[in-house]
């Protein structure tokens, strides 16, 4: 299988310890050795890893979970979130695919070539069954997490292509229209989805890819988004991102250390959808393109954005008081009697106070798509969520944001999709097996 | 200036310096301390930069040298390039902007918000002079280049808007028509551009658009694209990058550490143009969009691959033998006779052999931008050289290429612009004095 004259590489070699800077006297690993290892120092070390914290890029995160990784991971720098849409109405091929994605995911999830051979090995005569822009980069922490739409149950012209429909879950519908939705169908919804995630673009680029390129003839890229999110991986990994806005964003967002909160507003849990039983131990994934009118917004002052937002620019202290982390104060009043805290001041509508108490898990990206024809800048916020029924979760609290927050005159929705997350993959298994059995 | 209860922010102090982990007991720095540093480590440590090399992110480069930074500075990991139209036929309109984004530039680079107030001081009323989603970032290398289109000189009509028809580079005119050219008018040409290079994609985000607000009324972006290079910041900083076909690109390009040869091919010598001794110690930027066929040429074969390119996959060693840097033997025949490297081989034509010795000093990057109408990636090569003449180190070359070689079936040049690049600003100057004076 390998042609030695061809400088071979062997499937189960990292990208790196064959190509890097640790790459002398590469041994053969059995392919267990890869996996299941989180940051593992021994395979990954090299000259620039210093200190007990493993640098960002060196981190490889378990494929193989409870849950999917993707969801409760620390987020990374870096996104590639592709929809697809299935080009074929033949089950086992749409089941062959997620097994060779599956299968795909395992291995770039940890750092290794796409396929069993790699780029550069194989037989000669035939395409690589990896593209090899990813040799000798580290494992970027990238995690693959996949997603099921409503058009895979039932497409738009009401068709049932993979017998599918009668386990759909309930809260697995196309969202809702809401005010001011201005939604692009070429960025919106897809019959499957997956978001790389990854603290290296090129990592992250290179999975999609490699994916897209697996589905080849079953499916094919319907859109797909790039995000950056703050800093690199020098950062303490601790500090609040800014969007585009300037803002700190997702203070107030769900983390990975609270199992508790985890399983009351993330995980499906067992029995809540007769018909979906599958999707027990997954989520839903909500995701908006959302543009922002950066240029007005840079012509705004500082109190009218602060007065929008309802947090101080510098700190991202709630303007009630206090610093980041400190709950907001909305019946505290200043001089003339109003609320420091306007009445539709986003963080005072988005506050689980005033929606029934609901949280989410937010794992949103900044992103800049070039310019538009009106010679700006083409830049917001993808925003995704992952809630356990976004019919309690998501939908009530847009309703409310879209018609009454004073931010939405900078906001505009340009894309939208809803998918159901299964859970983990169990070893031997494939994504959303315990759907098609 | 400063509300000292409103978390005030004084203009001389770094980003980081405020709002970073090292950020407590903050004291005021004078403007000087922070020019011309590059690395400074007193002012940027912090617990995540451990060894003696410093950590890319935290790199600075000094503004005010004999060049613009970002041609032979070490090349970043990311990029934000925008080309701008300017609004007005106002000359001193003109002659304000250059100087206000030169102070602006001198700024950003150094890690410095955009205005001397900062994001989050200033009058309450009035819009920050600094947008603020780089807050608590570092430098991360940031480099700004400027350049000046032809079309600033006399545009589409034939108008000489700002007196400067008489000052234009004899090669300073659009690119010619290449054979397989597919250019879109939106993401081609501009009076004037940016390239903005940094390890952290928001810091390079922020330059662009915090100098496109600053533009308002005088100039707007036309169209602008992000990049990204290969892996981040604990890369030995020495590996040639991979283009999106995986193979190593840029093996051959000219490098900082070779001046002698910076002073052949890059820089325009003094008396090059009697009527642009402006541009002397200046450059030209040559910039291509070539989207790239990732999904055809994810079907060919490795060999066909490696015969289009005329490297090795793995290790990019030329096909007759060696390893990466080996010179290529182009005479060098295989079993029946034909020559290993290929008549049409990619690096057989862009060989300074084939091309008159000339030699350029590239700056690409990978792009992905979605997808296309036909659901595949839009991604490619943001190509940008920087030459001493593009009549003889780009056009001939390029006019080889696109009638030549074997690998254009897989490429199509979508974008292209030329600009002229003024030499190095000295302090108190502005970007392109010379030409105005």
């Amino acid at each position: 299988m390998t042609e030695p004259e061809r400088e071979p590489t062997a499937g189960g070699l990292s990208r790196r310890r064959l190509f890097g800077t640790a790459g002398a006297g590469a041994a053969l690993l059995g392919a267990g050795v890869a996996a299941g290892v989180v940051g593992d120092r021994a395979l990954h070390d090299h000259g620039a890893a210093t200190g007990s914290a493993v640098p960002a890029v060196e981190r490889r995160y378990p494929f193989h979970d409870g849950h999917q990784a993707g969801i409760a991971t620390p987020v990374q720098d870096r996104l590639h979130f592709a929809a697809f849409d299935v080009t074929t109405d033949d089950r086992p091929a749409l089941i062959d695919l997620l097994r060779r994605w599956t299968a795909a995911a395992a291995r770039l999830t940890q750092g290794l070539g796409a396929g069993e051979l790699g780029p550069t090995s194989g037989p000669y005569d035939a395409p690589p069954d990896d593209t090899g822009e990813a040799i000798g980069l580290p494992p970027a922490g990238l995690t693959l997490t996949f997603g099921f739409g409503p058009s895979l149950f039932r497409d738009d012209q009401g068709r049932d292509r993979f017998g599918l429909a009668g386990r759909q879950p309930a809260a697995l519908r196309r969202l809702p229209h809401f005010p001011a939705d201005k939604l692009d169908p070429a960025r919106s919804d897809g019959d499957l989805c997956v978001q790389a995630c990854a603290d290296d673009p090129q990592v992250a680029v290179h999975a999609i890819r490699n994916l897209a390129r697996i589905a080849f003839g079953t499916a094919s890229v319907r859109w797909s988004e790039l995000g950056f999110g703050r800093t690199s991986s020098t950062s303490t990994g601790q500090q609040t991102p800014r969007n585009l806005f300037g803002f700190k964003d997702g203070t107030a967002n769900l983390k990975a250390e609270e199992p508790g909160l985890l399983d009351d507003h993330v995980w499906v849990p067992a029995g809540a959808d007769p018909r979906a039983e599958w999707l027990a131990g997954g989520t839903y994934l909500v995701a908006r393109r959302i543009s922002m009118a950066v240029e007005p917004w840079d012509r705004t002052s500082l109190r009218e954005q602060e007065a929008l937002i309802g947090r101080t620019k510098a700190a991202g202290a709630p303007l009630s008081g206090g610093s980041e982390f400190s709950q907001p104060d909305f019946r505290l009043a200043g001089r003339g009697g109003e609320p420091l805290i306007a009445a539709d001041a986003h963080v005072r509508l988005a506050h689980p106070d005033a929606n029934d108490g609901v949280r989410m898990l937010r794992r949103g990206f900044n992103f800049v798509d070039g310019t538009t024809g009106l010679g700006r800048l083409d830049a917001g916020l993808f925003f995704i969520a992952f809630v356990r029924d976004p019919r309690t979760h998501y939908i009530p609290m847009q309703t409310r944001l879209s018609a009454t927050d004073g931010l939405m005159e900078y906001l505009q929705h340009t894309g939208s999709g809803l998918w159901a997350v299964p859970p983990g993959i169990a070893e031997g298994s494939f994504v959303g097996e315990a759907l098609f059995s």
